[in-house]
Order: C-alpha cells, then structure tokens, then sequence
C-alpha cells in the first residue's frame, strides 16, 4: 500500500482501465472505417496503431476526472480519444527512423515496419487531425465555448510549447549536457503536457472554471514526473518482453535520465514521494478521488 | 483577358497578394517566438518554412471571401495564417525522403535538408498544432461557434478524408494505374480540400449558413480542379529556376498526371473552361466578388 490507497481501490483501477481499453478499441474502431480506395494503407496503418494495445492511462485520465464532475461518460470517452489519438501519433512518429529509430512498440513491429516509412508519416497526421476533428464535434459537448478550450488546451499540449517542443529537447540530448533541471524541463513538456492535459480537459468538461482546477493541475504536474522518473527506472530495471519494446537505449547513448542523474534508489524515493504528494492534493475531494490517487499509485508500481 | 474579369482587376490582385504576403509573414513572425533553450532548431526550422515563402493563395482565398461578408481582417488574417500553417506543414512532410525526397522548395534547400529529418518532421507537426491553436483561441473570433466550426472544417480537409488522404492516394500512384477519375479524386483531396476550406472558413467567419455557401463550394471545387491541372501544366512545360522546385518528376516516375492522361491541350483549355465556370459560380454577388474571380484566373494564368 502506498500513501492513503487501499488495496481494493487497485483491483478497482485494473478493472476501469480493462473497461476503458474496450471502450476506446471501440471507439476508434466506429471512427476509423476502411474506405474502398487506395487510402486503405493509411486507415490501415492508423487502426493498427490505434487499436488493441497501450494502457490508455491518459483517456483514464480524463476520464476519471471528468466523472468527478458528472460528466456524460460518452463525451468523456470521445475527449479521451482524442487525447489518445495525440499521443498514438506521436508514438509513431516518434518511432521512425530519423527519431528514435525503434521497430517495436507495444509488442508488435512499429507502424513504419509494417507499413513503410511514408504511411507511417500520414497515419501519424492523420491521427493528428482526427483529434481535432473529433473535440470539434457536437458529440463531444453541446457547448462550444467547452469544445473550443478543449481544442485550445490539446493543441498547446501537442504542440511546439509541449510534447513536441519536448521530443524537440529530447533529440538534441546526444549534443547538450543535460542536468537535472533541464531533464525535468523536457519531461514536463515530452509527456507531462498531455498528461496534465488529460486531467484539464476531463475538469473544462465539468465546467470547472480555471481557479478550481488548481488542485488538478498540481496533482498532473506530479504524477507526471514520477511517470517519467517510473519510466526510467523501468528503462534501467524493466524485462523487455513486458515492456513490448527496446530497453536501455539511453544508457547505450549515453542519455541523462533521471536514474542517471539521482541514481536508482533516490528515483524510487523521488517517485513515491511525488505520489504521495499527489495524492494528497486531492484531499478536497474525499472518497470521490479515489481512482485518480488509484492512478497516482499505479504510474509508480505499474511494472508489476 | 479571362472570361469577365479585366485587366485591371488583375493588378489589383497583384498588389493584394503582396500585401496578404507581407501581413502572412508579420503574423507568423509573431506567433513563433524564438525559445531561449534547445527547442530553438525546431522554432528555427518553423520560422524558415513559414515566413518569406509561398504565394500564400490560400490566405488571400480566405480573406478575400471574408472581406466580402464584412468580417474583421485581423481575424480572417488569423485563420488565414492557420490555413497556411496547414499548407506549410504538409509541404515540410511531403519533401521528406520517405515521401517526394525533394531538396529544393521556394527556391531554397527544403526543411530535412537545412535542419535534418527529426527536426523536419517536428516542426511540421508543431506547424500542425499551431493551426489548431490559432483556431481555438477567441482573438481569431468571439463567437465560440464560429470557431469550433473553422476547427472542424480544418481539421476534416487536413486529415485522411482531405489532404492526408490525397498525398496518401499520391504515394499508391506507382501501383495503382489511375484514371482520370481517380485522378480527379487524388486532387480533390490533396489540393482541393485545403482550397475548398480556406473559401469555407472565410463565409464561417462571415456568418453565412451553409445553405448560403453553396455557390462559394461549387466556385472553391472549380478552381480546386483548375489549380491542379494548371500545376501539372506547369510541371510539364515549365521552367524549374521560376518554380523554385524540381519539376518534371511524374513524368520520370510514369506517374499519371491530368497532363499525360488528357494531353496539354485538351488540359489548357479544361482549366480555361473551369475558370469561367468558378466565375459563373460567383454572379450573384456582381462587382463585389471581383477578388475571388481575379483569383480564379490567377490560378491559370500563374506562370506568366
């Protein structure tokens, strides 16, 4: 047990994220029909990586705290997909060759192996696209003043000033000495911008204005690092055939990671005291929270 | 002289497009600030694809159909740059070596080339992001309908059943022995959808409903198809100093063009005959339309 979560409220967890992986394998299965033209390899392609694997931990996200707020769990769903779709893509492209150069992803052959290079660019677009397109829909929310500052809140945490800008940071780690400040930086923009979005978005469904999301926002900002600091010691630590990708390629590079940086031991404290922390920005919100702190804990002892 | 547009006309659209040029580049120069760490070769590689480029057809086709519905030019300027942001993008990826593998672009060496293939790919998926941001943020418009509504539009002619599906119908042209229908097809959505947006998002702003925008789609869908067979004219008889690009490459590649499958004189005077009809299209309006029909016959006239 870690911090003020119980055992059971972690069965609860591994069961919603069972169910949400279904409803997400469901919904970008109604979203993506193959069409009978030769744009069938990129609709191929975008099903492949969208379908039928990855934790969904950031539909999770957003999911669990749009319910906080009573949120219809159909438009949640739809948001969370399109947070999903940000980050399917940006695993692709990620993965390509002049990136990271990685062949598997999520146990099976990356997208631009099994497809080709090029598809594996326009599948990533196209994903892309498909997220704007979906928080565009009225079926998302009846209210467009809540569709546009999803849009807003999705599109600076893609973008140049969030994962982008943070995989941007990540390629130029071969030629800067990165410490540990910097590496936090490129953290929180790589993956801690669409978490964090993930939490914003599921709140800006509930009609929570800015000022009442604050406890949200420091809750995402630290379970976001110890995401990455619980990815890196799973980089170090982890068993490849588990992961469903290559391991240790930052230690082969010579990266700066936080294990690097802090050590294995000190990561580990670091991690769970985040969590804790995390947890405990919830407080206000009582019993209701309990499968966002489930969440908190999980991101630190998901290698189990 | 083309149809019913005058000489006169035509120079007015001389001097419009310099100054949609002009105010395309301020605003780009302003919404991509340099950072002051190591995303800097991302920005730099934006700002080099973005600014001091391109006809920018697309935003004069948006402020144009905006001028004419009374809509403020700093927004429709802003969706113009969104639009652009699109174009440039897909321009960045399309040049990659997995796709076209073009070194020349304006005039200058293309984004890989200059920044390598990791930045290049970045910067054309933080270009992505910054055209949906632009989009959702309430300077662009006050009436979050109306956003949400360019959001959609955007996003449904950049991704798979738009451009990203067209340039995807374009990579499957070395196995697939495409008719002029197909080919018809292919255009309408690599080229035509981006074409067809910017002309739609210009009556979105203006408030016309969509049973109001049908003329504008019929008008758009002409000149869409004129743009293309114009483009391939220019390929095949042009000149590569005045393109600024490698031109000529279908043709080594035994790719079907509407050149090839209609042969140049049949496709000189179908572009003609699609000009006056774009123009039909625009009637109504009388004298006020006179910009998008000098646009129209730009679009042919553009090698001269």
């Amino acid at each position: 047990m870690i911090g003020m979560v119980e055992e059971s409220d972690y069965c609860v967890l591994q069961a919603e994220l069972a169910q949400v992986q279904r409803e997400v394998d469901d919904m970008f299965d109604a979203l993506l029909p193959s069409p009978q033209d030769s744009r069938a390899p990129l609709v191929d392609a975008m099903r492949y990586a969208a379908i039928g694997g990855g934790k969904r931990l950031r539909p999770l996200l957003l999911m669990s705290t749009a319910e906080l707020y009573g949120v219809d769990r159909d438009c949640a769903l739809r948001a969370a997909c399109a947070v999903e779709a940000i980050h399917v893509y940006s695993l692709i492209h990620d993965d390509l060759p002049c990136m990271d150069d990685d062949d598997l992803r999520r146990g099976k052959p990356t997208v631009h192996v099994q497809f080709g290079e090029a598809t594996a660019v326009l599948a990533g677009d196209s994903l892309h696209a498909l997220a704007f397109e979906i928080l565009a829909d009225p079926d998302t929310s009846a209210d467009p003043f809540v569709r546009v500052e999803l849009l807003a809140t999705l599109g600076k945490a893609s973008g140049m000033d969030g994962m982008a800008g943070g995989q941007m940071m990540d390629m130029m780690a071969d030629a800067e000495e990165y410490d540990l400040h910097a590496i936090t930086r490129l953290q929180q923009l790589k993956t801690g911008a669409l978490l964090a979005a993930s939490v914003e978005m599921g709140a800006i469904m509930g009609h929570v204005p800015p000022a009442g999301r604050v406890h949200l926002r420091n809750y995402a900002r630290d379970i976001g690092l110890a995401f990455q600091i619980a990815d890196d010691l799973l980089d170090y630590e982890g068993d490849e055939a588990k992961a469903g990708k290559a391991l240790r390629k930052d230690e082969v590079q010579g990266k700066q990671t936080f294990v690097t940086l802090m050590g294995a031991r000190k990561a580990r404290e670091q991690a769970r005291a985040l969590v804790d922390q995390a947890i405990g920005h919830l407080a206000g919100h009582g019993g209701d929270a309990k499968m966002l702190k489930a969440i908190a804990r999980y991101i630190v002892e998901r290698d189990r």
